[in-house]
């Protein structure tokens, strides 16, 4: 028989990261982790669909061409009745229509995470990527939404990145209204480019901002002086007394600040009024989160803020929410690429039992299963063969424990230590692992 | 201000799921259920990206209408050095391509799950969808693989399906070489249409299928009954003796299946001759598997088999495996419309702490973080409005136990146990729920 069969081999698709076991372990346990601290807090999880209309996307007025959209192979045209499909780019949209839709069956506030993988169509580079992970908290409340959610966030999100052993976090919170309340007091038009060019201040200082505000909004010395001394703090709360507010947006933004800072952890997090996030979406707090320990990550690891109006594209109710995202695939790659990430186990089996003859499988396989039933991931080899083979396939998958069942009937069991090498008696029914 | 925003209402998208939170609870307990599973038999996760390159999947001669293509919205046509790409329709094909791509990095016999969504461009009703989870696991050896992962197959499924408590589940096992050696004893040259008739006996019936075999196949009376006999053969090991073995292969086939038999779990399955499964791909063990108790549940809610060779179209080496996959999302789906599924929660919260006065918020934050330390899922009510509201908010969400933190410096906790209506001092320190 001759094997002339075609081969075709497949490479990495640029933009779509994928890992080995030993690395997927990882991304699994700070998965787990990011899902219990957010169910501690009392966040349910959704899933919404890897696909929204096309009308759906369009309709937030957010449809531009890193969106992809799915065509059916072979198919002429789109189908009589099928709308146009594209996957989701972020998981905003897809919260807002959910919620929409679903709006008589929900309980408010509504407080949801959600971890999906979204798409968009960009350049990649490392960080930046086509298919990622987003992982989001948000509380939506019917017609108001209290304070007391702003504050809760840092606490969350904290404990979330903490609890993922990239060194220290530090949450960044500034509100919106105090630097657009200064805006207005100066009597500035065009507060939109204004925060869009504040925004760029940590990439390119504060003396371009101040060449970009005077070349694009025409603003006076004294007004720029204003925004670049507002944006210059930064600090625990009683670093805000610096700010005098000019009116009542100010005043109002300084004290939903001041609540918020208030009630962050020890330690996690300082007010920074640099920050005002490029989206006009935000209305209120609004966070910014930084690795200090991570220099090559640069830029925020986790942000977020405070929204007005969640879905008014899809529905005739005012739904106020504040929220926060990690991008989960970026910090994951880019700490991945520079050796942050220590890789787990290539396999989750904690003991792996030797088969010590065909005629011994039975006894073997219930060792096996009894120690199962104690809660130990276990397997049983597959084949009798020498036990340097057997042992072999332990060291190879990185198996910390050999359980040896008896050989006869005789016998007694024993289990070897993979790391010291210790071989002691065990009994299957009350066998434990000492951490 | 008038209000004269356009409104997109959104509808669902015929065969693309989603759930309310209390049914997403299910789900997820569902998945960890079966996560834990895989792991405790050693099965490692892999995650692989929602798309392949077309042209994997087309040198696997897969290839049909089905599939979703992306396509960037404005693109003009494909970009320079883009690869075509489409959303996998199975996770049979990335894990071929995976494995093929990592062969170096990986350890044989490499033991994998796979939880993830696929897509496929059906019609939709009841149990087709177009976007669905398929949880599956594999095991790859290379050259050779031992029969005893055959074997292990059904004790992992039975396992997995019993701890979702979806009635008795029955996995039906047989081997193809039986039927192919005796369509090879019995002279006929088409043993690939010979099994797609039989694999349809459930559904037809013996007499239907007879006809199909006497009219596609021109096959002769005697042949027929050899071949209708064989196929009603249906029990435990015992039952195999009732097969008289015509040549090598079929012998062979027998001796497989025993194997097997004589390794699942006592009551967990049976050997059936009438399972051939429709695909050329299996060339051994095949498994499907009933819900007993759910009869509007029909089909196989989780089939797989051996197959010779996994990735030889993009690797030059013969990597035989076994394998099967659970239909998760198809499977939810229908018993959530049939009303099989008990709603979870609509919160994971646990333990509401009420916030008894603006004054009181630290310290009744404290109490939340001790509790929550204490690995509760715990809220602290967001405003501090009257005892009536609160509890509603507790009531409305299904939250278990409400707290009641001192109202002053000289108070004691209480904990209120929502469904009994019981409320009693508690520490939070020390606390603990009565299961």
């Amino acid at each position: 028989m001759s094997d002339k069969k075609q081969i075709y081999k497949p490479r990495p698709i640029s933009g779509f990261p994928e890992w080995l076991p030993e690395f997927r372990a990882v991304e699994q346990r700070w998965m787990d982790h990011l899902r219990k601290v957010f169910e501690s807090y009392g966040y349910c999880s959704i899933e919404t669909p890897a696909v929204e209309e096309l009308d759906v996307l369009a309709a937030k007025g957010e449809v531009d061409k890193e969106i992809y959209v799915l065509q059916r192979l072979h198919a002429e045209g789109t189908e009589k009745g099928d709308a146009r499909l594209a996957l989701h780019f972020d998981q905003t949209v897809p919260l807002a229509r959910y919620v929409a839709q679903n709006f008589g069956s929900l309980a408010f506030p509504f407080k949801r995470y959600q971890m999906q993988k979204v798409w968009r169509g960009e350049r990649p580079q490392l960080g930046r990527l086509r298919e990622f992970y987003q992982c989001d908290i948000d509380v939506i409340g019917v017609d108001q939404l209290p304070l007391a959610f702003d504050a809760e966030m840092p606490s969350v999100i904290y404990e979330a990145l903490m609890g993922l052993n990239i060194g220290r976090v530090q949450i960044r919170i500034s509100n919106r209204k105090i630097l657009l309340g200064l805006v207005d007091a100066l009597g500035i038009t065009d507060p939109v480019t204004v925060t869009r060019i504040v925004d760029k201040i940590e990439k390119i200082g504060p003396q371009s901002v101040a060449d970009m505000l005077k070349k694009e909004v025409a603003m006076s010395g004294d007004a720029i002086d204003a925004v670049l001394q507002l944006a210059s703090v930064k600090g625990d709360a009683s670093a805000l007394s610096r700010i005098t507010p000019k009116n009542a947006a100010m005043e109002e933004g300084l004290s939903e600040l001041t609540f918020v800072m208030n009630a962050v952890p020890k330690g996690s997090a300082i007010a920074d009024l640099s920050i005002v996030r490029g989206l006009d979406y935000y209305t209120g707090t609004v966070y910014e989160t930084a690795l200090l320990d991570i220099p090559e990550f640069t830029g925020s690891v986790c942000s977020g803020g405070r929204y007005d109006d969640l879905a008014g594209s899809y529905i005739n109710r005012h739904l106020p929410g504040v929220g926060i995202s990690i991008g989960f695939t970026r910090l994951f790659d880019v700490l991945t690429h520079y050796g942050h990430i220590k890789p787990g186990p290539k396999t989750p089996t904690q003991i792996l039992v030797v088969l010590p003859s065909e005629e011994r499988r039975p006894h073997a396989a219930e060792t096996a299963s009894t120690l199962r039933k104690r809660g130990f991931n276990v397997e049983l080899y597959h084949a009798p063969q020498n036990m340097k083979k057997q042992m072999e396939y332990a060291n190879k998958k990185g198996i910390p424990l050999v359980w040896f069942p008896p050989f006869d009937d005789a016998g007694k069991h024993e289990v070897k230590d993979m790391t010291t090498g210790a071989q002691s008696p065990a009994d299957p029914a009350s066998f434990t692992i000492q951490s």
